[in-house]
This record gives structure tokens, sequence and C-alpha cells, in this order.
């Protein structure tokens, strides 16, 4: 188009070094696993929270009531949706144990990593075949056929890449120097397998499951609204007397829930972010809390679903409210766990801004003490007053996006007004010293 | 939780510079914009494939035919389906475009981010919504109300902190000279800002954004298989004596729509990474190009279903598979488009070693080109042979993967062999030379 020369020139300047490294792994056949990795977390995260869809989906009718049968059915699928979770986020965990040790791979690893989350993605399903008939082996045989298909495949790219490779490459280098009489230059296999075990979860893998869930989760109710809320032009005439308006309007209830459940795990999700921000490096622990709070996010659709089904049904508002203030309070407890087990080994695993007495130390505290404390009050709102209990979750869920700006605006005024207060102090006493030292006492020591 | 001392010195003594500069963008509420672009995309790749499921779930029951009021639905449907593609794409487009200014990000700008995905998510429903109601001005509307907002909040976006920001720092730091009389250092609001605008496209995002979609497309055929495919305990003993091998049979083409469907996209995503590890940098065209394979791509769980409506209806068998067989040609062929248009600007935008004459140049061309022509050649086999047609498909499916792995074996081969004749041809004549020669011989000259 326009101009191809420059960036060319300035590409080959820049690029010249990465340029021969990468040729270097094209002619070993290899190649970095970064964006392999990527497209797995995105896969292994949809996986994960796909079992949410047959909760959310339970039809109650307006006739039948919200009795025991319904609720042991519901108990059964939102225990399938957990179990489902944990196992498939134990297998996510594997394969990112194994993937720090395979730091890069060829195309047909990159092959057996499809045809492992293939066999990932059917976890699911032959779970929740086990579960629904107990009594035929068939359902625990399939899902053990899995089980034992993923382990097999992991362990057989461990046992190649890592035991055996060297060996392999070691015996055709001894032959080629027998049949050719050339000395080949060491092969860099201690270089293709970086053993990187000391840290023990990857802060970018779990970030990038984290997204993967977080997202998935916030769009899945627009993948009904779009397929299921369209109104049928023929209803609208014969129902509505051609009024779109009054159409919309009967789906009212489900845009709320839409709009409530986007902004919650949104927000969820931003204060996830501003965590990691501030994290060095991810322990164990924190995986598993992290685990957890996922799985809570991931309920999150059912619990606004719970929400849009308050119009029809305003006899079992209560317990519905409650469900879904449970479900916000855990999510968000689990993520200030995460906080909690940082600080617990500060030093290891926490930007020095954040730890205790840090600058950013309160503000963090506030942005993760935010929903539970939102969810915590509005259920015991609805204990006082059960009967707008309704209202108070709308109020809840439309406060909180506005509390999260509050806070940003109250901190940038502490900050600017504590900056201005420095400023002025030290200014007087420090007129007659250099400039220079002045500046650095405002600095934090660390720099 | 063993050892915390050692890797933590390390971190410390790594880390340091980067602390330096990490605690320097907290003082002043800015961040890395990384993660956020990530999530983005995430959610811009699902909303943009979000319109598939419509025309997928579109019920034909079986003592209907394929006639043309349903054709008609269906291509009204894929219609919603494409534009809207091409309408979240262009917002993505749009959002790459502003944040390749918007370097770094506070708070507020990630709420505002997520503001701006809540109305982008909309813009497949209100779409819709206009297609199906022609004569209602309300659709249009709405439809407009959301191009507006997202528009509104980009430029926000971009006015405050590109336009004006600049010149409010200025401002603000010069009232605080006039206060307080002492002289700050310089704002770094050049570094906040990066104007990288001589980069077209963003490589990164562009990956990112294709692998969402691939992602979600892969796996858009679980999400139902795990809700509508557990059969009911109750069904189970009354239509098949109990039977749950019987019963899974009867889903036994789902379950093979969704193993082509997987595999496919799977495959079709290889090939993309293959392509992009090569790629420096991408144009205009070839993004256009890459968006375009992508809405085809988005086009493949509808292909399989189809594929899973055969054993039922084996009457319009030929125009189902011929339907399957376009669809994934469409998709690679315009990703062999993508190789081609970055070839013609091959010193710009592409690695060495798959130019013109370069080693994988024909290895990465037999990989793009095995698609379109196996999808070609099915098309022609079922014009000839039309009563075979769903086998012909079926084997297709099958043998594609495994041509994959016959090319990478058969490019070791000829790259060993190559190799190897290298090492003997011109081992006689220089054996009197010095072998750091022959040695730099067989080094390609970039290096």
């Amino acid at each position: 188009m326009s101009g191809p020369q420059t960036p060319e020139q300035t590409l080959d300047a820049q690029g010249d070094s990465s340029l021969c490294r990468k040729d270097e792994d094209i002619r070993e056949g290899t190649q970095s696993s970064h964006r392999m990795l990527g497209f797995s977390d995105a896969l292994l995260s949809i996986i994960a929270t796909v079992m949410i869809l047959p909760v959310t989906h339970t039809e109650i009718s307006p006739e039948q009531q919200f009795d025991k049968s319904i609720q042991r059915l519901l108990a059964t699928r939102i225990a399938v949706y957990l179990m489902t979770f944990l196992i498939v986020t134990v297998a996510w965990a594997a394969h990112t144990r194994l993937f720090q040790v395979v730091g890069k791979i060829d195309d047909t690893l990159a092959l057996l990593n499809l045809a492992c989350m293939m066999t990932i993605t059917l976890l699911p399903y032959t779970f929740s075949l086990m579960v629904t008939f107990p009594d035929v082996p068939l359902g625990i045989f399939l899902f053990c056929v899995c089980v034992i298909a993923i382990g097999v495949v992991q362990s057989y790219l461990l046992m190649v890449t890592v035991i055996f490779l060297p060996y392999i490459s070691k015996a055709t280098s001894w032959c080629k120097d027998r049949l050719v009489g050339h000395r080949d230059p060491p092969t860099h296999s201690a270089e293709v397998f970086s053993f990187d075990l000391h840290e023990p979860l990857s802060k970018e893998r779990v970030e990038a499951f984290s997204d993967g869930v977080y997202a998935i989760v916030a769009t899945l109710l627009i993948l009904d609204i779009c397929e299921d809320n369209v109104p049928d032009p023929k209803a609208v005439k014969e129902q509505f007397r051609g009024s779109l308006v009054a159409a919309l309007g009967a789906y009212g209830p489900h845009f709320l829930a839409y709009f409530g459940s986007f902004a919650t795990v949104g927000l969820l999700w931003f204060a996830h972010h501003s965590l990691f921000l501030h994290v060095r490096k991810a322990t164990q622990a924190m995986g598993l809390l992290n685990t957890l709070s996922l799985a809570f996010v991931g309920g999150l659709p059912l619990a606004y679903q719970q929400t849009a089904a308050f119009a029809r049904q305003p006899r079992d508002e209560l317990e519905r409210v409650r469900l879904s203030c449970a479900i916000v309070f855990f999510a968000s407890i689990f993520q200030f766990a995460i906080w909690t087990a940082a600080l617990l080994r500060q030093a290891e695993t926490l930007q020095p801004a954040v730890r205790f007495g840090g600058q950013e130390h309160a503000f963090m505290f506030a942005k993760l003490a935010l929903y539970p404390c939102a969810s915590l009050l509005a259920f015991a709102a609805t204990c006082l007053l059960s009967r707008f209990s309704t209202a108070i979750f709308h109020v809840m869920q439309i406060a909180v996006p506005f509390a999260f700006l509050l806070l940003r605006l109250l901190v940038r005024l502490a900050l600017a007004s504590l900056h201005g207060l420095r400023h002025l102090r030290p200014a007087q006493p420090l007129r007659s010293q250099a400039p220079e030292e002045a500046q650095s006492q405002l600095l934090p020591s660390s720099c």
C-alpha cells in the first residue's frame, strides 16, 4: 500500500537476533508453544463451564412449585457442574505442569495436543452420563476411558519429549558420526526443554484460564438471548397487536438478568485483574482458591437466571434472591482469600505497592472487600425486609458499579491530598536543602 | 511450600528493573493494557460467532422437505450471521486501532472498556431484531443506538486520553508550580501513549481474536451435546428396554458431527497457527482475508449439524454434503489467500524460511493447500458418485488428519535425506579445507 521501504528496514534492523534464533528453531522443527497454550486455555475454560447450561436451563413451569423433586434435580445438576469444573481444572493443571517441562513443540506435539483437548471435551459428557445412570457400568467405563486416554497422551508427550528424546538424539548423532565421519556440534536438546519446576504455577496461564472462564460466563446469557428472545413476527401480530415494544417488554426480566450477570462478572473480572496485576508469582494455594472462586463465578448465570424467574413466580422469590446473594458472596470471598493467601507470603508473591503498608494496600483491600460486603448486606437486608427482596437485589446490582467508580474517585482524592500535603509539609524545612535530596525522599525506598 | 528463600532472591535479582517501572506506573495510576485486551478479544470473538446458533438450531422435522420456505429462513439466518460477524469484526478493528494509540490504561478506562464490551454484546441481538422486523422503526433505532453508544465510548476514550490528557496534565503541573513553587520533573505522558500507527494491524491481537473464534467454534457443538444428549432414565427404560448402549446409539450422528467439526476446526487452527508462526507483520489485506476465513470457520458447526441430519433424511443428503464441502473450501481457501497476500510483500511480512526459495516454503504451501484440495476433491466426487456422498464426506473427515501427519513425516524424511546428501557431497572435495568453513556453508546466509 504505502511506503513499504521504511518499516521494512527498521524491522530488519530490530529483528535480526530474534530471526537467527527462529531460523535455528525451524531447522530443528521446533516452535515456541506460547500460542498453542493460549488456545488450549480458551478451550479448557469453555469446557470447564459448559455444565452450568443444564442447570440454568432447568425449566420450572409457572404452575409447578419449587418443590422437593425439582430441588433434588437442581441439586444433582449443580453437583455435576461443580465436579466437572474441578475435574477439568485438574486436567488443566496437569496440562500446565506438562508444558512447564516441555518448553518448545513441533507439529506432531501440536496435533497430539489437539487430540488431547478433544478427549478432555468429552469429560463433562461422560461424567454426567455416569451420574445419570449410576447403576449402568457403561457410564463409569466411558468416563474412565476418557481419563485414561488423557493420561496416556500426556504421559506419552512427557516420556517422548523429556525422557527418551535426549537419548534418541544422542544415539542418532553417534550413528551419524560413525557413518559420515563428520562431527556435528552438540545438539541443543537441553535448551528445547526448560525444567522450570521451581515455579509452582505459571501466573500467565492462571490469568489466561481465568480470562477464558470470565469471558464465556459473561456471554453465556447472551447466547440464549440472541437465540430465544427475538420475538416471532406472527406472535407479535396476534398477541401484542403488532406492538414490538410490548413484545420486547415481555422479555424484560431476561434483559435485566443479562445486564446484572454481565456487570457482576465484568466487575469480578476487574477485581481479579487488579489483584493479579500486583501478583509476582502464583502459589499452589492461590491456584486452588482461584479455582474455587471461578467455580462460583460459573454459577453466576444461574443466579441471574433465577432473578429473571422472579417476575413470574413471586412466591419463591426469597429463596432465589438468597441463593443469588450466596453465589456472589462465595465467588468474591474466594477472590479475597487469594489475596489473603498472597499476603501470607507477600515478599515472594506480591509487588511492593500492595504489601502491608504499601501505597495501594488499602485500595486493593477495599476493591476486593466490596462484593463480599455488598452481597452480605443484601442477604441480611432480605432477612429483615423479606417483602422487598427483589428490590434490594436490584439496588445492589445497580449500586456496586457506581461504588467502584466512587472508590476510584475517593482514592484519587486521598492520594492527591496526601501528595499535596507531602509537597507542602517538607517544602518549608527543606527549602535550604538541595532539591534532588527532597525528591529522593518522596520516592519509595525500593527504587 | 518448600524453600521460599531461593526463588525469592532470584526473583528479586531478576525483577528489579521491571519493579521500578511498575512502581512508577502505580504512582501514576496506569497499568499495562495487555490482559484487558486479551479479555476483550475473548469476549468479541464469542459475540462474533454467537449468531451461528440460530442457524444451527433451525429445526427441520423429518416429515418436512427441505423446501422453499425453510431455504428462505435458513438463508436469512445465514445472512444475519455473516453481517453480524462483519459488524463485530469492524468493532474489533476499531478497538484494536484505539488501543494501538492508548498504550496504558487506568481503572476508569478498564471500567469504560467493560461498558463498551457490554454494548457490543447487544449488537447481534439488535441487528437480528432489525432484520426480523424490517417495517418497525424500533429495531433500526435500537441498532443505531448501540452503534452510536460504542462510537461515543470509543471516541471518548480516544479524546480524553490522547487529545486532552496531555493538556490537562500540563495545566495541572503548571498550577502546581504556581501553588507549591516546586518544580516537578517533566511528566511521562509521551510514554503513556505510544503512537504506533505505522503498524497497520497488531499481529498479537489478530492471533488472539482468531484463537477465540476457533476455540468457541470448536466447542459450540459440545455445548449442545452436554445439554441435550444425555438420555433420560425413564425413556431408556421404556423405549430401549434399559439398554444404555442402544439409547446412545440413537445419538450416534451427533457424536460423529461433533468429532468431524472439532477435528476440522482444530486442523484449520493448526494451519493458521503454522502460518502466523512465520508472519512478522500483518497487513490490512491479510486482516480482511483472515476475517473472511474466520466467518466461514464459524459456519462449520452448521456444516456438521447438516451431516448429523443425514442419517434421518437421506433425500437431501447431496445438497448438504455439497454445502459442507463448500464451507470447508471457502474457510481454507481464504487462509491460503492470506499466505498469497503475505507473499506479495514477503520482505516485509514473512520470515525468511517461508519466502520464495526458503526452506519451509514448499511445506507451508502443502499444509495450506491440503484442505482446499480435499474439499474440492470431495465435492467433485459427490458429482460423479452421488450415491455415496455421505461415505465420501466421512472418508474425507478421517483422511485429512492422517494426511497432515503423513505430510509431516514426508517433510522430515525429505529434509533428513537432503541433509544427508549435503553432508556426503561436499565432504570429499572439502576435506582439505578447514572444518569451520565447511560448517559455515551449511548455514543459511542470513545468520
